[in-house]
């Protein structure tokens, strides 16, 4: 057995294929937190003083980068600011909530809870439960980012933290890339900043760390974390292509990190080329920012009706 | 029984379940010749006049291309030659070689076979059993590409046609997101052109047909071609790629095209990024234009003296 390649302790707890690299509970740990703190000051991401919000689901990985983030408010870099959405998921979504509860209220920071249901009058179940639904997970989407949005401008946050892990950031680049959806691929990286002042940047500080390592991370820091998956889950592009890059990493274990590297090579090419000249409109209903005459969230609403 | 989707002959000979059309033996033969041509054009392929070079295997892909081009041949639109390489691979490569020059001798063009021993002083077959050997397909690669260049230098063709299909177009793109080449990249598409005047440009009519397809036009067409494989094929990451396409299309068949056409549109893009400032030297060996020292066909000789 191989011993920690940065401190010799005998106890390893990973052995990472991609560098060949061993490392015990402590220097993994310590690893991980100087990545993503790499990949926030290299991508520019986390300003000094930024007001930032997290969107914190009670998942391995919105705990994570809340856990990480939190040692920057400790040292007053950033003020912190936490949000749940409780979609309203009879026999999941409580505990998720619960486990958010608790753990900003164990760091003592600002938490917010926003149901489905106080903001659009019906929960996903009831939502699933009208017969001109369009599947969970397109409401789900829309709805969460909507109200972390309106939540973000609520706080006055400068940034809108999300736990996007390297196996979502592949995905998501890879059905772009088979799909050939370049405006779709020109949204994709570190940062998403909008034209629209109503639109606050959003952030994905954990783009460069494999799920696997984040699921590690909980556990070696005994962070208390909700690893339920959703029941409404559907069998999606998105599942086929995960297992596909699942598949391929065993005997190629840097490809997930190739495709991001080759990613980011091309993006500024991408964007150069696709600058939208994105003519925000107001949405005749609520008035938030859109690009047609209702928004996506009053487009669902109307449709349920 | 579904019949023709264009003149209703009940005799249908394929169904593509990405545009659900039916097709009987003739209109599916002109729909492919339509779209070969149609690629020519819009990608500007072929000028009037140009004397064109097929690199004939004697597989169904290059067979097909030779096939098609014959009828620009016909109407003196352009001057066809044909190129047959022998790599030297016993009780494979006669079958096919010999397919070559029957075909060749049919459409009454001008064919040239030329081996790798003649040329390089060594078979495949010979040079696999040098112990310092880097993997058949490596020299198979090179090799072939050399003497194909070569010899469009010496009958004074302006093109070369390769066979490449949407499959092996499709492969070649995603295994460089996949590894993050942005410099492969921009090497492929439809037309290869270097600054150097002695690397004749290479054209790929077939790019936007998928493997399959070609298969059974060769067969509708009847004609005769190789079907075997390589016996050195080896296992390999295309191969991996290959398969995945290959199941995805299953569910998604318009997979392939979707990925070609989002490559295309980047493809500008990526070429401004990655303009080359390529400065050919001349290899110290045998003159041929070469980044390095030694061009990789003399590097690769050189090792195996």
């Amino acid at each position: 057995m191989e011993s920690c390649s940065k401190c010799g302790n005998p106890k390893v707890i990973i052995h990472r294929k991609q560098s060949g690299q061993h490392l015990c509970k402590e220097c993994f740990i310590e690893n991980i937190r100087k990545k993503v703190l790499k990949t926030i000051r290299k991508e520019n991401l986390i300003n000094k003083g930024d007001k930032v919000l997290v969107a914190l689901s009670g998942g391995k990985d919105s705990v994570t980068v809340l856990d990480i983030l939190y040692d920057l408010y400790k040292c007053n870099i950033i003020k912190l600011v936490a949000v749940t959405i409780d979609e309203g998921i009879d026999g999941y979504r409580n505990d998720g909530v619960e486990i958010a509860k608790d753990f900003a209220s164990n760091l003592k920071i600002e938490h917010h809870v926003v149901s489905f249901k106080e903001v659009y009058g019906m929960s996903l179940d009831e939502i699933m439960k009208n017969s001109k639904h369009r599947g969970s997970c397109t409401y789900c989407g829309v709805f969460r980012r909507d109200i972390i949005n309106k939540m973000a401008r609520k706080v006055n946050a400068d940034k809108i933290v999300t736990g996007h892990n390297l196996d979502d950031e592949t995905q998501a680049i890879l059905m772009n890339y088979l799909e050939g959806n370049i405006r779709n691929l020109s949204k994709i990286g570190s940062k998403t900043e909008s034209k629209s002042p109503m639109f606050i940047t959003k952030i994905k500080p954990l783009r460069e760390i494999p799920e696997k390592e984040i699921g590690l991370y909980a556990v070696a820091k005994d962070l208390n974390v909700h690893f339920a998956s959703c029941p409404y889950a559907e069998k999606s592009f998105r599942g086929e292509i995960s297992e596909i890059v699942k598949g391929l990493s065993k005997n190629h274990p840097t490809l997930m990190y190739s495709t991001l590297r080759g990613f980011d090579k091309i993006k500024t090419a991408i964007n150069n080329q696709y600058k939208t000249k994105y003519k925000f409109e107001r949405c005749k209903i609520c008035g938030e920012p859109s690009s047609n005459e209702l928004c996506r969230v009053c487009t669902f609403l109307d449709e349920l009706k």
